[in-house]
């Protein structure tokens, strides 16, 4: 890049907030997902948002590509930039929990805060903020804002989406926009916020963010139900909704899953299990908790659990969960390569698309482990390979596209909580039609004139 | 409007849907905002998705201003016809309820479905959707989502925003735009219902929607406190908030709305009151319910409460609540106009609030009641006036605008729920920026080039 307009970002945050020596560079030219890398112009790191808006404004005017990056967990390539001439805007140091307000039942944070020091702070304060992405303890508000992303509450608790009040964020012009509002109903202009979320970092730069709190659970109970048959497990998920409990985590694991985590774990898994459920019910009243445990026990029992471990505390609990936190490193330590997907179905469509991953890998002579959020039907089918061996990896590509044809026949979506990203772009006109795939880039455009915004990302 | 162009339309949607002679189209020419009626130039009533989009169509490409209406319920002017030369398409007939899912917890409407004939379609599944605007039992859904419509039950179940998953929307084009998902997750494409949600008919015509359904509450248990001062009713609202709790229903009602009320109904009302609560708690568990009840009860004497009478069954139940039902009809009697203001701000800010209407009712000698969902902060101060008295109706302008102030100034917002419209345009700025403002017109304009829908609502 220029000399002279490497300066120019200088003089908005200091020398030690730019970076233009290639090797700091290239530790920003890739993120979690399984695409090329590519190597940006340079990195800029402000740290406050008046910082922002001028790097974002110096950019713009100056036709620079802008990827604005929190932890680059995103799983879709969405935090890969765009191209050689791009512009890496860091918002680590925007990491300021700027308001938490008990009364309220709201706080306002800048979007670099790490989602899980914020559910922290939050806590301490005796409130809940409970979207928790797998990624939380790394991954910031910011990010998950603009990917809507979701985690293991979704089901009980809702994603982002249901969490935010307002923001303010940085026009192309470098202008601040200020939508929402700190109370519980507010339709004072467009819904702007709402259109930000889950945009990918295609329309705007977070500047801060409004985020509901809600009152926290006061009990909770959590099991793991053992199955022989995968089915059975589907079965059980929907006998609880039907019953009208909504656990605030509904997990399921398939045998390959199980066989890897206790490789890796030992922690005495049923890898003779054809799948698990790992399921959590929480409440503000500790008998009504109780009630809901029977009844989901009762439902597993009758959908054909083989048998089911109740946690009888904190500590018990966790030690089940480990097979569910375990599930995504124990699958990456196979092969080199570890494709996470999340093409989402409703609930009830669940065996069938179980049965779809399974009659893929097959087709396709891949390894492909299934575990994810039963509950909200999002799961995460992870194809285990190597991305060096070509002739394999075509077929993963085709295992891939096939995976989406299946969701999208059993009315489901391309993408439950990851994103599109540059991944998936190009499938968008299949779920929707050319001319949603137009509007949003009308959209898009009117937005971003100079495409500079995160280009080759979301919509192409 | 020209012969031949009604014909085109009469070829869409059959003679009988379209309504040219000027009696019928008088009957259009007005919401429930206290503002200038303006009779369209034609009115359309289409059956079908298909007709309705065509019709849309067929008015853009023929540079006719186009307003959509359901009921006509609006508050605030948004269904008032943007001129002479308007068209009024009226989605009455796309009254269908395509899809109640049980398994997957969603439903797919036609816009022009009744909101309370919805919610008592899903309630005959043994489902739930919560929200509750006052206009239910006329309003639409595509009018609650065009303005993101609350109700009562906001601060426990949210409002329309929280159940919106999807939509089909017409644009300028009249082209099919689909975005969302039966799926819990989704995250594909922009959130374009998202942006869609209170754009108060000025982005693009809803063709069908998706929504959220819930498991009902099993119990509930509802009372009466009543106060000899407000400032200790708005107490008891942050101390139920504080002990977690919360209720469906927070209502309060002032001693002039009491007044008036109790002249209306005869129904044995506290008159000599300052203020009285309406509190109802609910749940899926009686005893859970039973506790929360027992708390808030402790808590209402705690803070003054001069008595509580608990509705011991249903019927005493609905006897309370028709002092919230019948709080605008009673007020609506007193003079011939009545001005019903929305303007929000945080629940901690209540009292604050409160006395500023009070302040500005005696500052311009106006009679204003309040009553409204003190649990989310949105309250509804209500001037009662006639506007054919020019001198008496500018105090009631220039009391608005220090309504408005007023709850910006505690970080309110101008609209909870009834929207911008016509009536409250022009503070778009104060309350966000003219960077907002401007912003909000571009997007306004990529969407529709030509301002034809819905001119002169929402931003202007």
């Amino acid at each position: 890049m220029n000399v002279n307009l490497i300066k120019e970002f200088v003089a908005i945050v200091g020398k030690d907030q730019v970076f233009a020596d290639e090797v700091d560079r290239q530790a920003y030219s890739y993120d979690a997902a399984v695409l090329m890398p590519q190597v940006p112009a340079l990195v800029v790191m402000p740290e406050t948002q008046e910082q922002l808006g001028k790097t974002v404004k110096l950019a713009y005017e100056n036709g620079l590509p802008i990827t604005v990056r929190g932890a680059g967990s995103n799983l879709s390539g969405a935090v890969i930039p765009s191209s050689a001439d791009t512009v890496v805007i860091l918002t680590n140091r925007l990491n300021r929990i700027l308001e938490i307000n008990e009364e309220d039942l709201y706080a306002v944070v800048e979007p670099g805060v790490i989602t899980s020091v914020f559910a922290e702070a939050v806590s301490a304060r005796g409130l809940f903020y409970p979207p928790d992405p797998g990624s939380q303890t790394i991954s910031t508000i910011g990010g998950n804002v603009a990917l809507n992303a979701g985690g293991l509450r979704g089901l009980k608790y809702g994603v982002t989406k249901d969490y935010l009040m307002g923001m303010d964020f940085f026009d192309c012009n470098g202008d601040l926009i200020k939508t929402g509002s700190r109370t519980v109903k507010c339709v004072t202009g467009y819904n702007l916020s709402g259109m930000m979320l889950a945009s990918e970092g295609t329309l705007g730069v977070f500047s801060q963010i409004i985020l509901k709190l809600v009152p926290p659970p006061k009990d909770s109970k959590a099991m793991m139900a053992v199955y022989d048959d995968i089915a059975d497990a589907s079965e059980t998920v929907a006998a609880i909704i039907a019953a009208h409990i909504l656990p605030c985590t509904l997990e399921i694991l398939d045998k390959k899953c199980l066989t890897y985590i206790e490789a890796y774990t030992h922690a005495g898994l049923p890898v003779d299990a054809a799948a698990i459920l790992l399921i959590e019910v929480d409440g503000s009243h500790a008998q009504a908790v109780e009630e809901d445990a029977d009844k989901v026990i009762e439902l597993c029992k009758k959908c054909g659990a083989k048998y089911i471990n109740i946690a009888k505390d904190a500590a018990e609990k966790n030690k089940l969960w480990e097979a569910r936190r375990n599930a995504l490193p124990a699958l990456a330590r196979a092969r080199p390569t570890t494709v996470l997907e999340d093409a989402t179905v409703p609930r009830s469509k669940i065996p069938a698309m179980v049965a779809a991953v399974n009659r893929i890998s097959e087709k396709y002579s891949l390894e492909i482990g299934t575990f994810g959020h039963a509950g909200d039907g999002n799961l995460h089918p992870t194809i285990l390979c190597d991305r060096r061996n070509k002739e394999e990896f075509k077929r993963v590509e085709d295992a891939i596209d096939e995976i989406f044809d299946a969701a999208l026949n059993l009315q489901g979506t391309l993408s439950g909580e990851h994103g599109i990203g540059i991944a998936k772009a190009k499938w968008m006109e299949k779920e929707t039609n050319r001319a949603t795939v137009n509007f949003s880039k009308k959209l898009r455009l009117a937005l971003d004139p100079k495409y500079l915004f995160n280009a080759g990302k979301k919509i192409v």
